[in-house]
């Protein structure tokens, strides 16, 4: 069952995009705007055309991955405009930020820098086709990233963490004529008037060809089966951001704590019922 | 000769952005950092690629808007992934503004709003295809479209004018999954950050599907032979836009003051040399 | 109502491709597979998001021309990936055709050959935008096209008519890099296999970069309305395609008889209700 | 140095398509009519925009491959709008289709089947990520890829091999909604009349959204450093397709009677000079 439960009858299908259906963000109905996020049973609207079948052979730590991190990660690198062998930056390494990284590596980026520093994380970034770390603590990212290519910047970026003005790196970082591509939910504003900032030089003046993007998680039978064949066919291995696995309804609360807490070993925590 | 100027043996043209060859907004030599744009003999670059011919029954009036006026707003319009019969809003009836509302109609575009209020240009707008002109001094323009439009706001908005935190209207006017084109010139920031700003809430938190497109005037000789088509087979009539139109190198101060001076009568002076 | 009705529920849908839900051509339900094409009353699947309201000031004869001509005839255009100025051919001026010449129109292009010989579908044609009248009769039309463009052929070519040999006109025209567009329904192949040739050599071996390109009528009730917008914000004027207007349902059989006679005189019969 | 050497400054790179310059096929020089493809030294037309540097630590039998396999297989898979967990079917696995089973594994595809039969291009078809593989052997190919994907057919088809009429084949294995995309080289129509047949049925009467992109080798400076990226970064190894590996100026005869000859053990001779 995908985190996005598209309407499909819903006129924004028809324009393209099924996640914005009935106003913006109105695929995004559980954890919204829709009860049984942690119900046993609960109601999914557009049934047939929401859930999916979990093959036979794809573990629950696989699968959980797919409906929300999986798709949400791979949209910021399907929306990004990689060509094969293009350079990327991923700003987050959080598990959508991971997500980005291995949806990056499955449209064919040559070098991959992935900004973060918790060593749980950055190992999964390895794995998932990382070849270099940025530190945010050793200075400033975007330039840090415009060193290492020799000055000219990345063909795309990917934001998949930061506060409200982590745009300013993203388009410093990236080469007139880009894409960045936001997959950051942006819960705070900066200042009072709730913007977000772009870099008016950086950004050339509005005219450097650095676009921005932004997509929300894309839901639907059809994604999730194709999201399941990316697991199913060995492209990538969405368990290994399961660090923490609980068994059981009434290990809910210890997960969500952790999510909370966010201790420096976690990436996801997992709970299965049976 | 258009006004920009590619080098075609650049890098940035292999990764299908010319106008940004040799570093941000490089192909934007002539008035940068080009000598020649008021001598009556100049050095052109990559000459063969970038020179066109004025066809014989193209009137100089037409044919001066097309190096830069048509190629800027017609590249708004392009960026804007406008369909067929799409509501689009164009911010801004300067001259580019202009040609960015001819742009919305050549796409296809159904409704067109205008925002603008100078009875000059708004006459030019509806003969170019403005269904509806927005002033903003009656009121926040993205609200009076929003109302306009039932609630739903705009498929596309073209940017061709404002200050520094004109996308806080663009965005706000613009439906979840659109497109916001910009082909305004920043040349200054809000505040001492040197930031432009986008409105958190009006774009869904990062995650409405609302892509924002930036481009610098596309250049190169085929470019110019295409507009010269638009323009050879009737399809507009960019002279419209030369309202003052002077003759003699000697006009040349006359109407750069003009500019300046912004008459209410005035869209775009022209200075012609026999 | 659209000619086509896709079950919006269907995973074409979520794949971008509603026409073909359920199969092939499976969104092409009425005169197929789905009764009611003649009936006063009768069952649309999918009906609120199929139908659209007839806006209270279009004619009926415009409106008709709505649900399969239009939506046929632009979709032929926007699958060309026509650039603002570029030169289009389409082949055939019947009513998909003539609909094909005004999306090339709508979509920006500069020059436009139309290939037809009938008076009253030319005189349509040049209202529409066809700047160039290309007769069958005088010779093979793709060397037509192509001394008239000195050489070069078109940047892309809308495929509205002809018979099962028809794209080896159409790709021979076409310039190394350019787009053939197919709305022509294959009625009948070519010899015992049912085969529909294309030339080897025109093709460049298979490496002209000459796509082709297939699209069955879009449905559904934002594509409605959007070609609805056309009309009423006078993009163009679908009405004077119906060139024989027939009033009452018993003149049905008399339109009928109609279109398979093909009078000199005849675009398009309309039959109207009250 | 790429195979295909590009002229930048010709009018179809500012069109977009570089490899068609001054002509159908324009930009593939050496080997046609330019001379040197067996000179040690020779002429490169547009060296600086053409010409790329070798990486220190790549091997010459990966390099090798870049400027023609992995271009023309990779732009293949490109070519095929290939969404990420799409099904895509490769016809042919010689070198050109071997890369392109690597490039469909770099556009993120799920299942992957290659058809063809010879143990050692198996085997390195496995290693690219083809997950099927289908023996032309065992009965029609089409029938065999729809029966194992359910009758649905496949989102994408990439035709690197095959005689006049593998079309045939390719058409009729995609699902309605697809893309069939071409690499073949057609030394040979079906006929006196010079014709490749698409199956009347099979294209959905030419109404089934199966699109028939084709494309030339990608040339220049920027193509071959971003697939020496993909090299560099570990991405694919194109040296496992050297499987006949020669030294010396000398031996060039005795290689190219091995790619004549086809061995069964033969993917690409390699001839190395120091």
């Amino acid at each position: 069952m995908p985190a996005i439960t598209p309407d499909w009858d819903s006129e924004a299908v028809q324009r393209g995009f099924p996640s914005q259906t009935g106003g913006p963000l109105g695929g995004w109905k559980f954890s919204n705007f829709k009860d049984g996020v942690f119900a046993e049973f609960f109601h999914v609207n557009s049934a047939d055309s929401n859930l999916a079948h979990l093959p036979d052979d794809m573990s629950l730590e696989a699968g959980i991955m797919l409906p929300d991190m999986l798709s949400t990660g791979f949209a910021g690198a399907e929306k990004a405009r990689i060509d094969i062998g293009a350079t990327v930056a991923i700003i987050g390494i959080g598990p959508v930020g991971l997500a980005s990284i291995a949806g990056a590596t499955l449209r064919g980026a040559g070098r991959i820098f992935a900004v973060g520093t918790r060593p749980v994380a950055v190992k999964v970034a390895r794995e998932y086709g990382a070849t270099d770390i940025i530190n945010y603590r050793e200075g400033d990212t975007a330039e840090q990233i415009i060193r290492a290519t020799g000055g000219t910047g990345v063909d795309a970026v990917i934001v998949a963490g930061g506060g409200p003005d982590i745009l300013m790196d993203a388009v410093r970082m990236a080469k007139p004529g880009s894409m960045i591509s936001n997959v950051n939910y942006f819960g705070e504003g900066m200042g009072d008037e709730e913007i977000l900032p772009i870099p008016r030089i950086g950004w050339g003046f509005g005219m450097a060809d650095k676009d921005i993007a932004t997509v929300l998680c894309p839901g639907g039978r059809v994604r999730m089966e194709r999201l399941a064949d990316v697991v199913t066919y060995g492209r990538m291995d969405p368990s290994l951001m399961a660090t923490h696995v609980f068994r059981g309804f009434d290990r809910l609360e210890e997960a969500l704590l952790l999510m909370k807490e966010k201790p420096r070993d976690l990436i996801k925590p997992v709970v299965l019922l049976d």
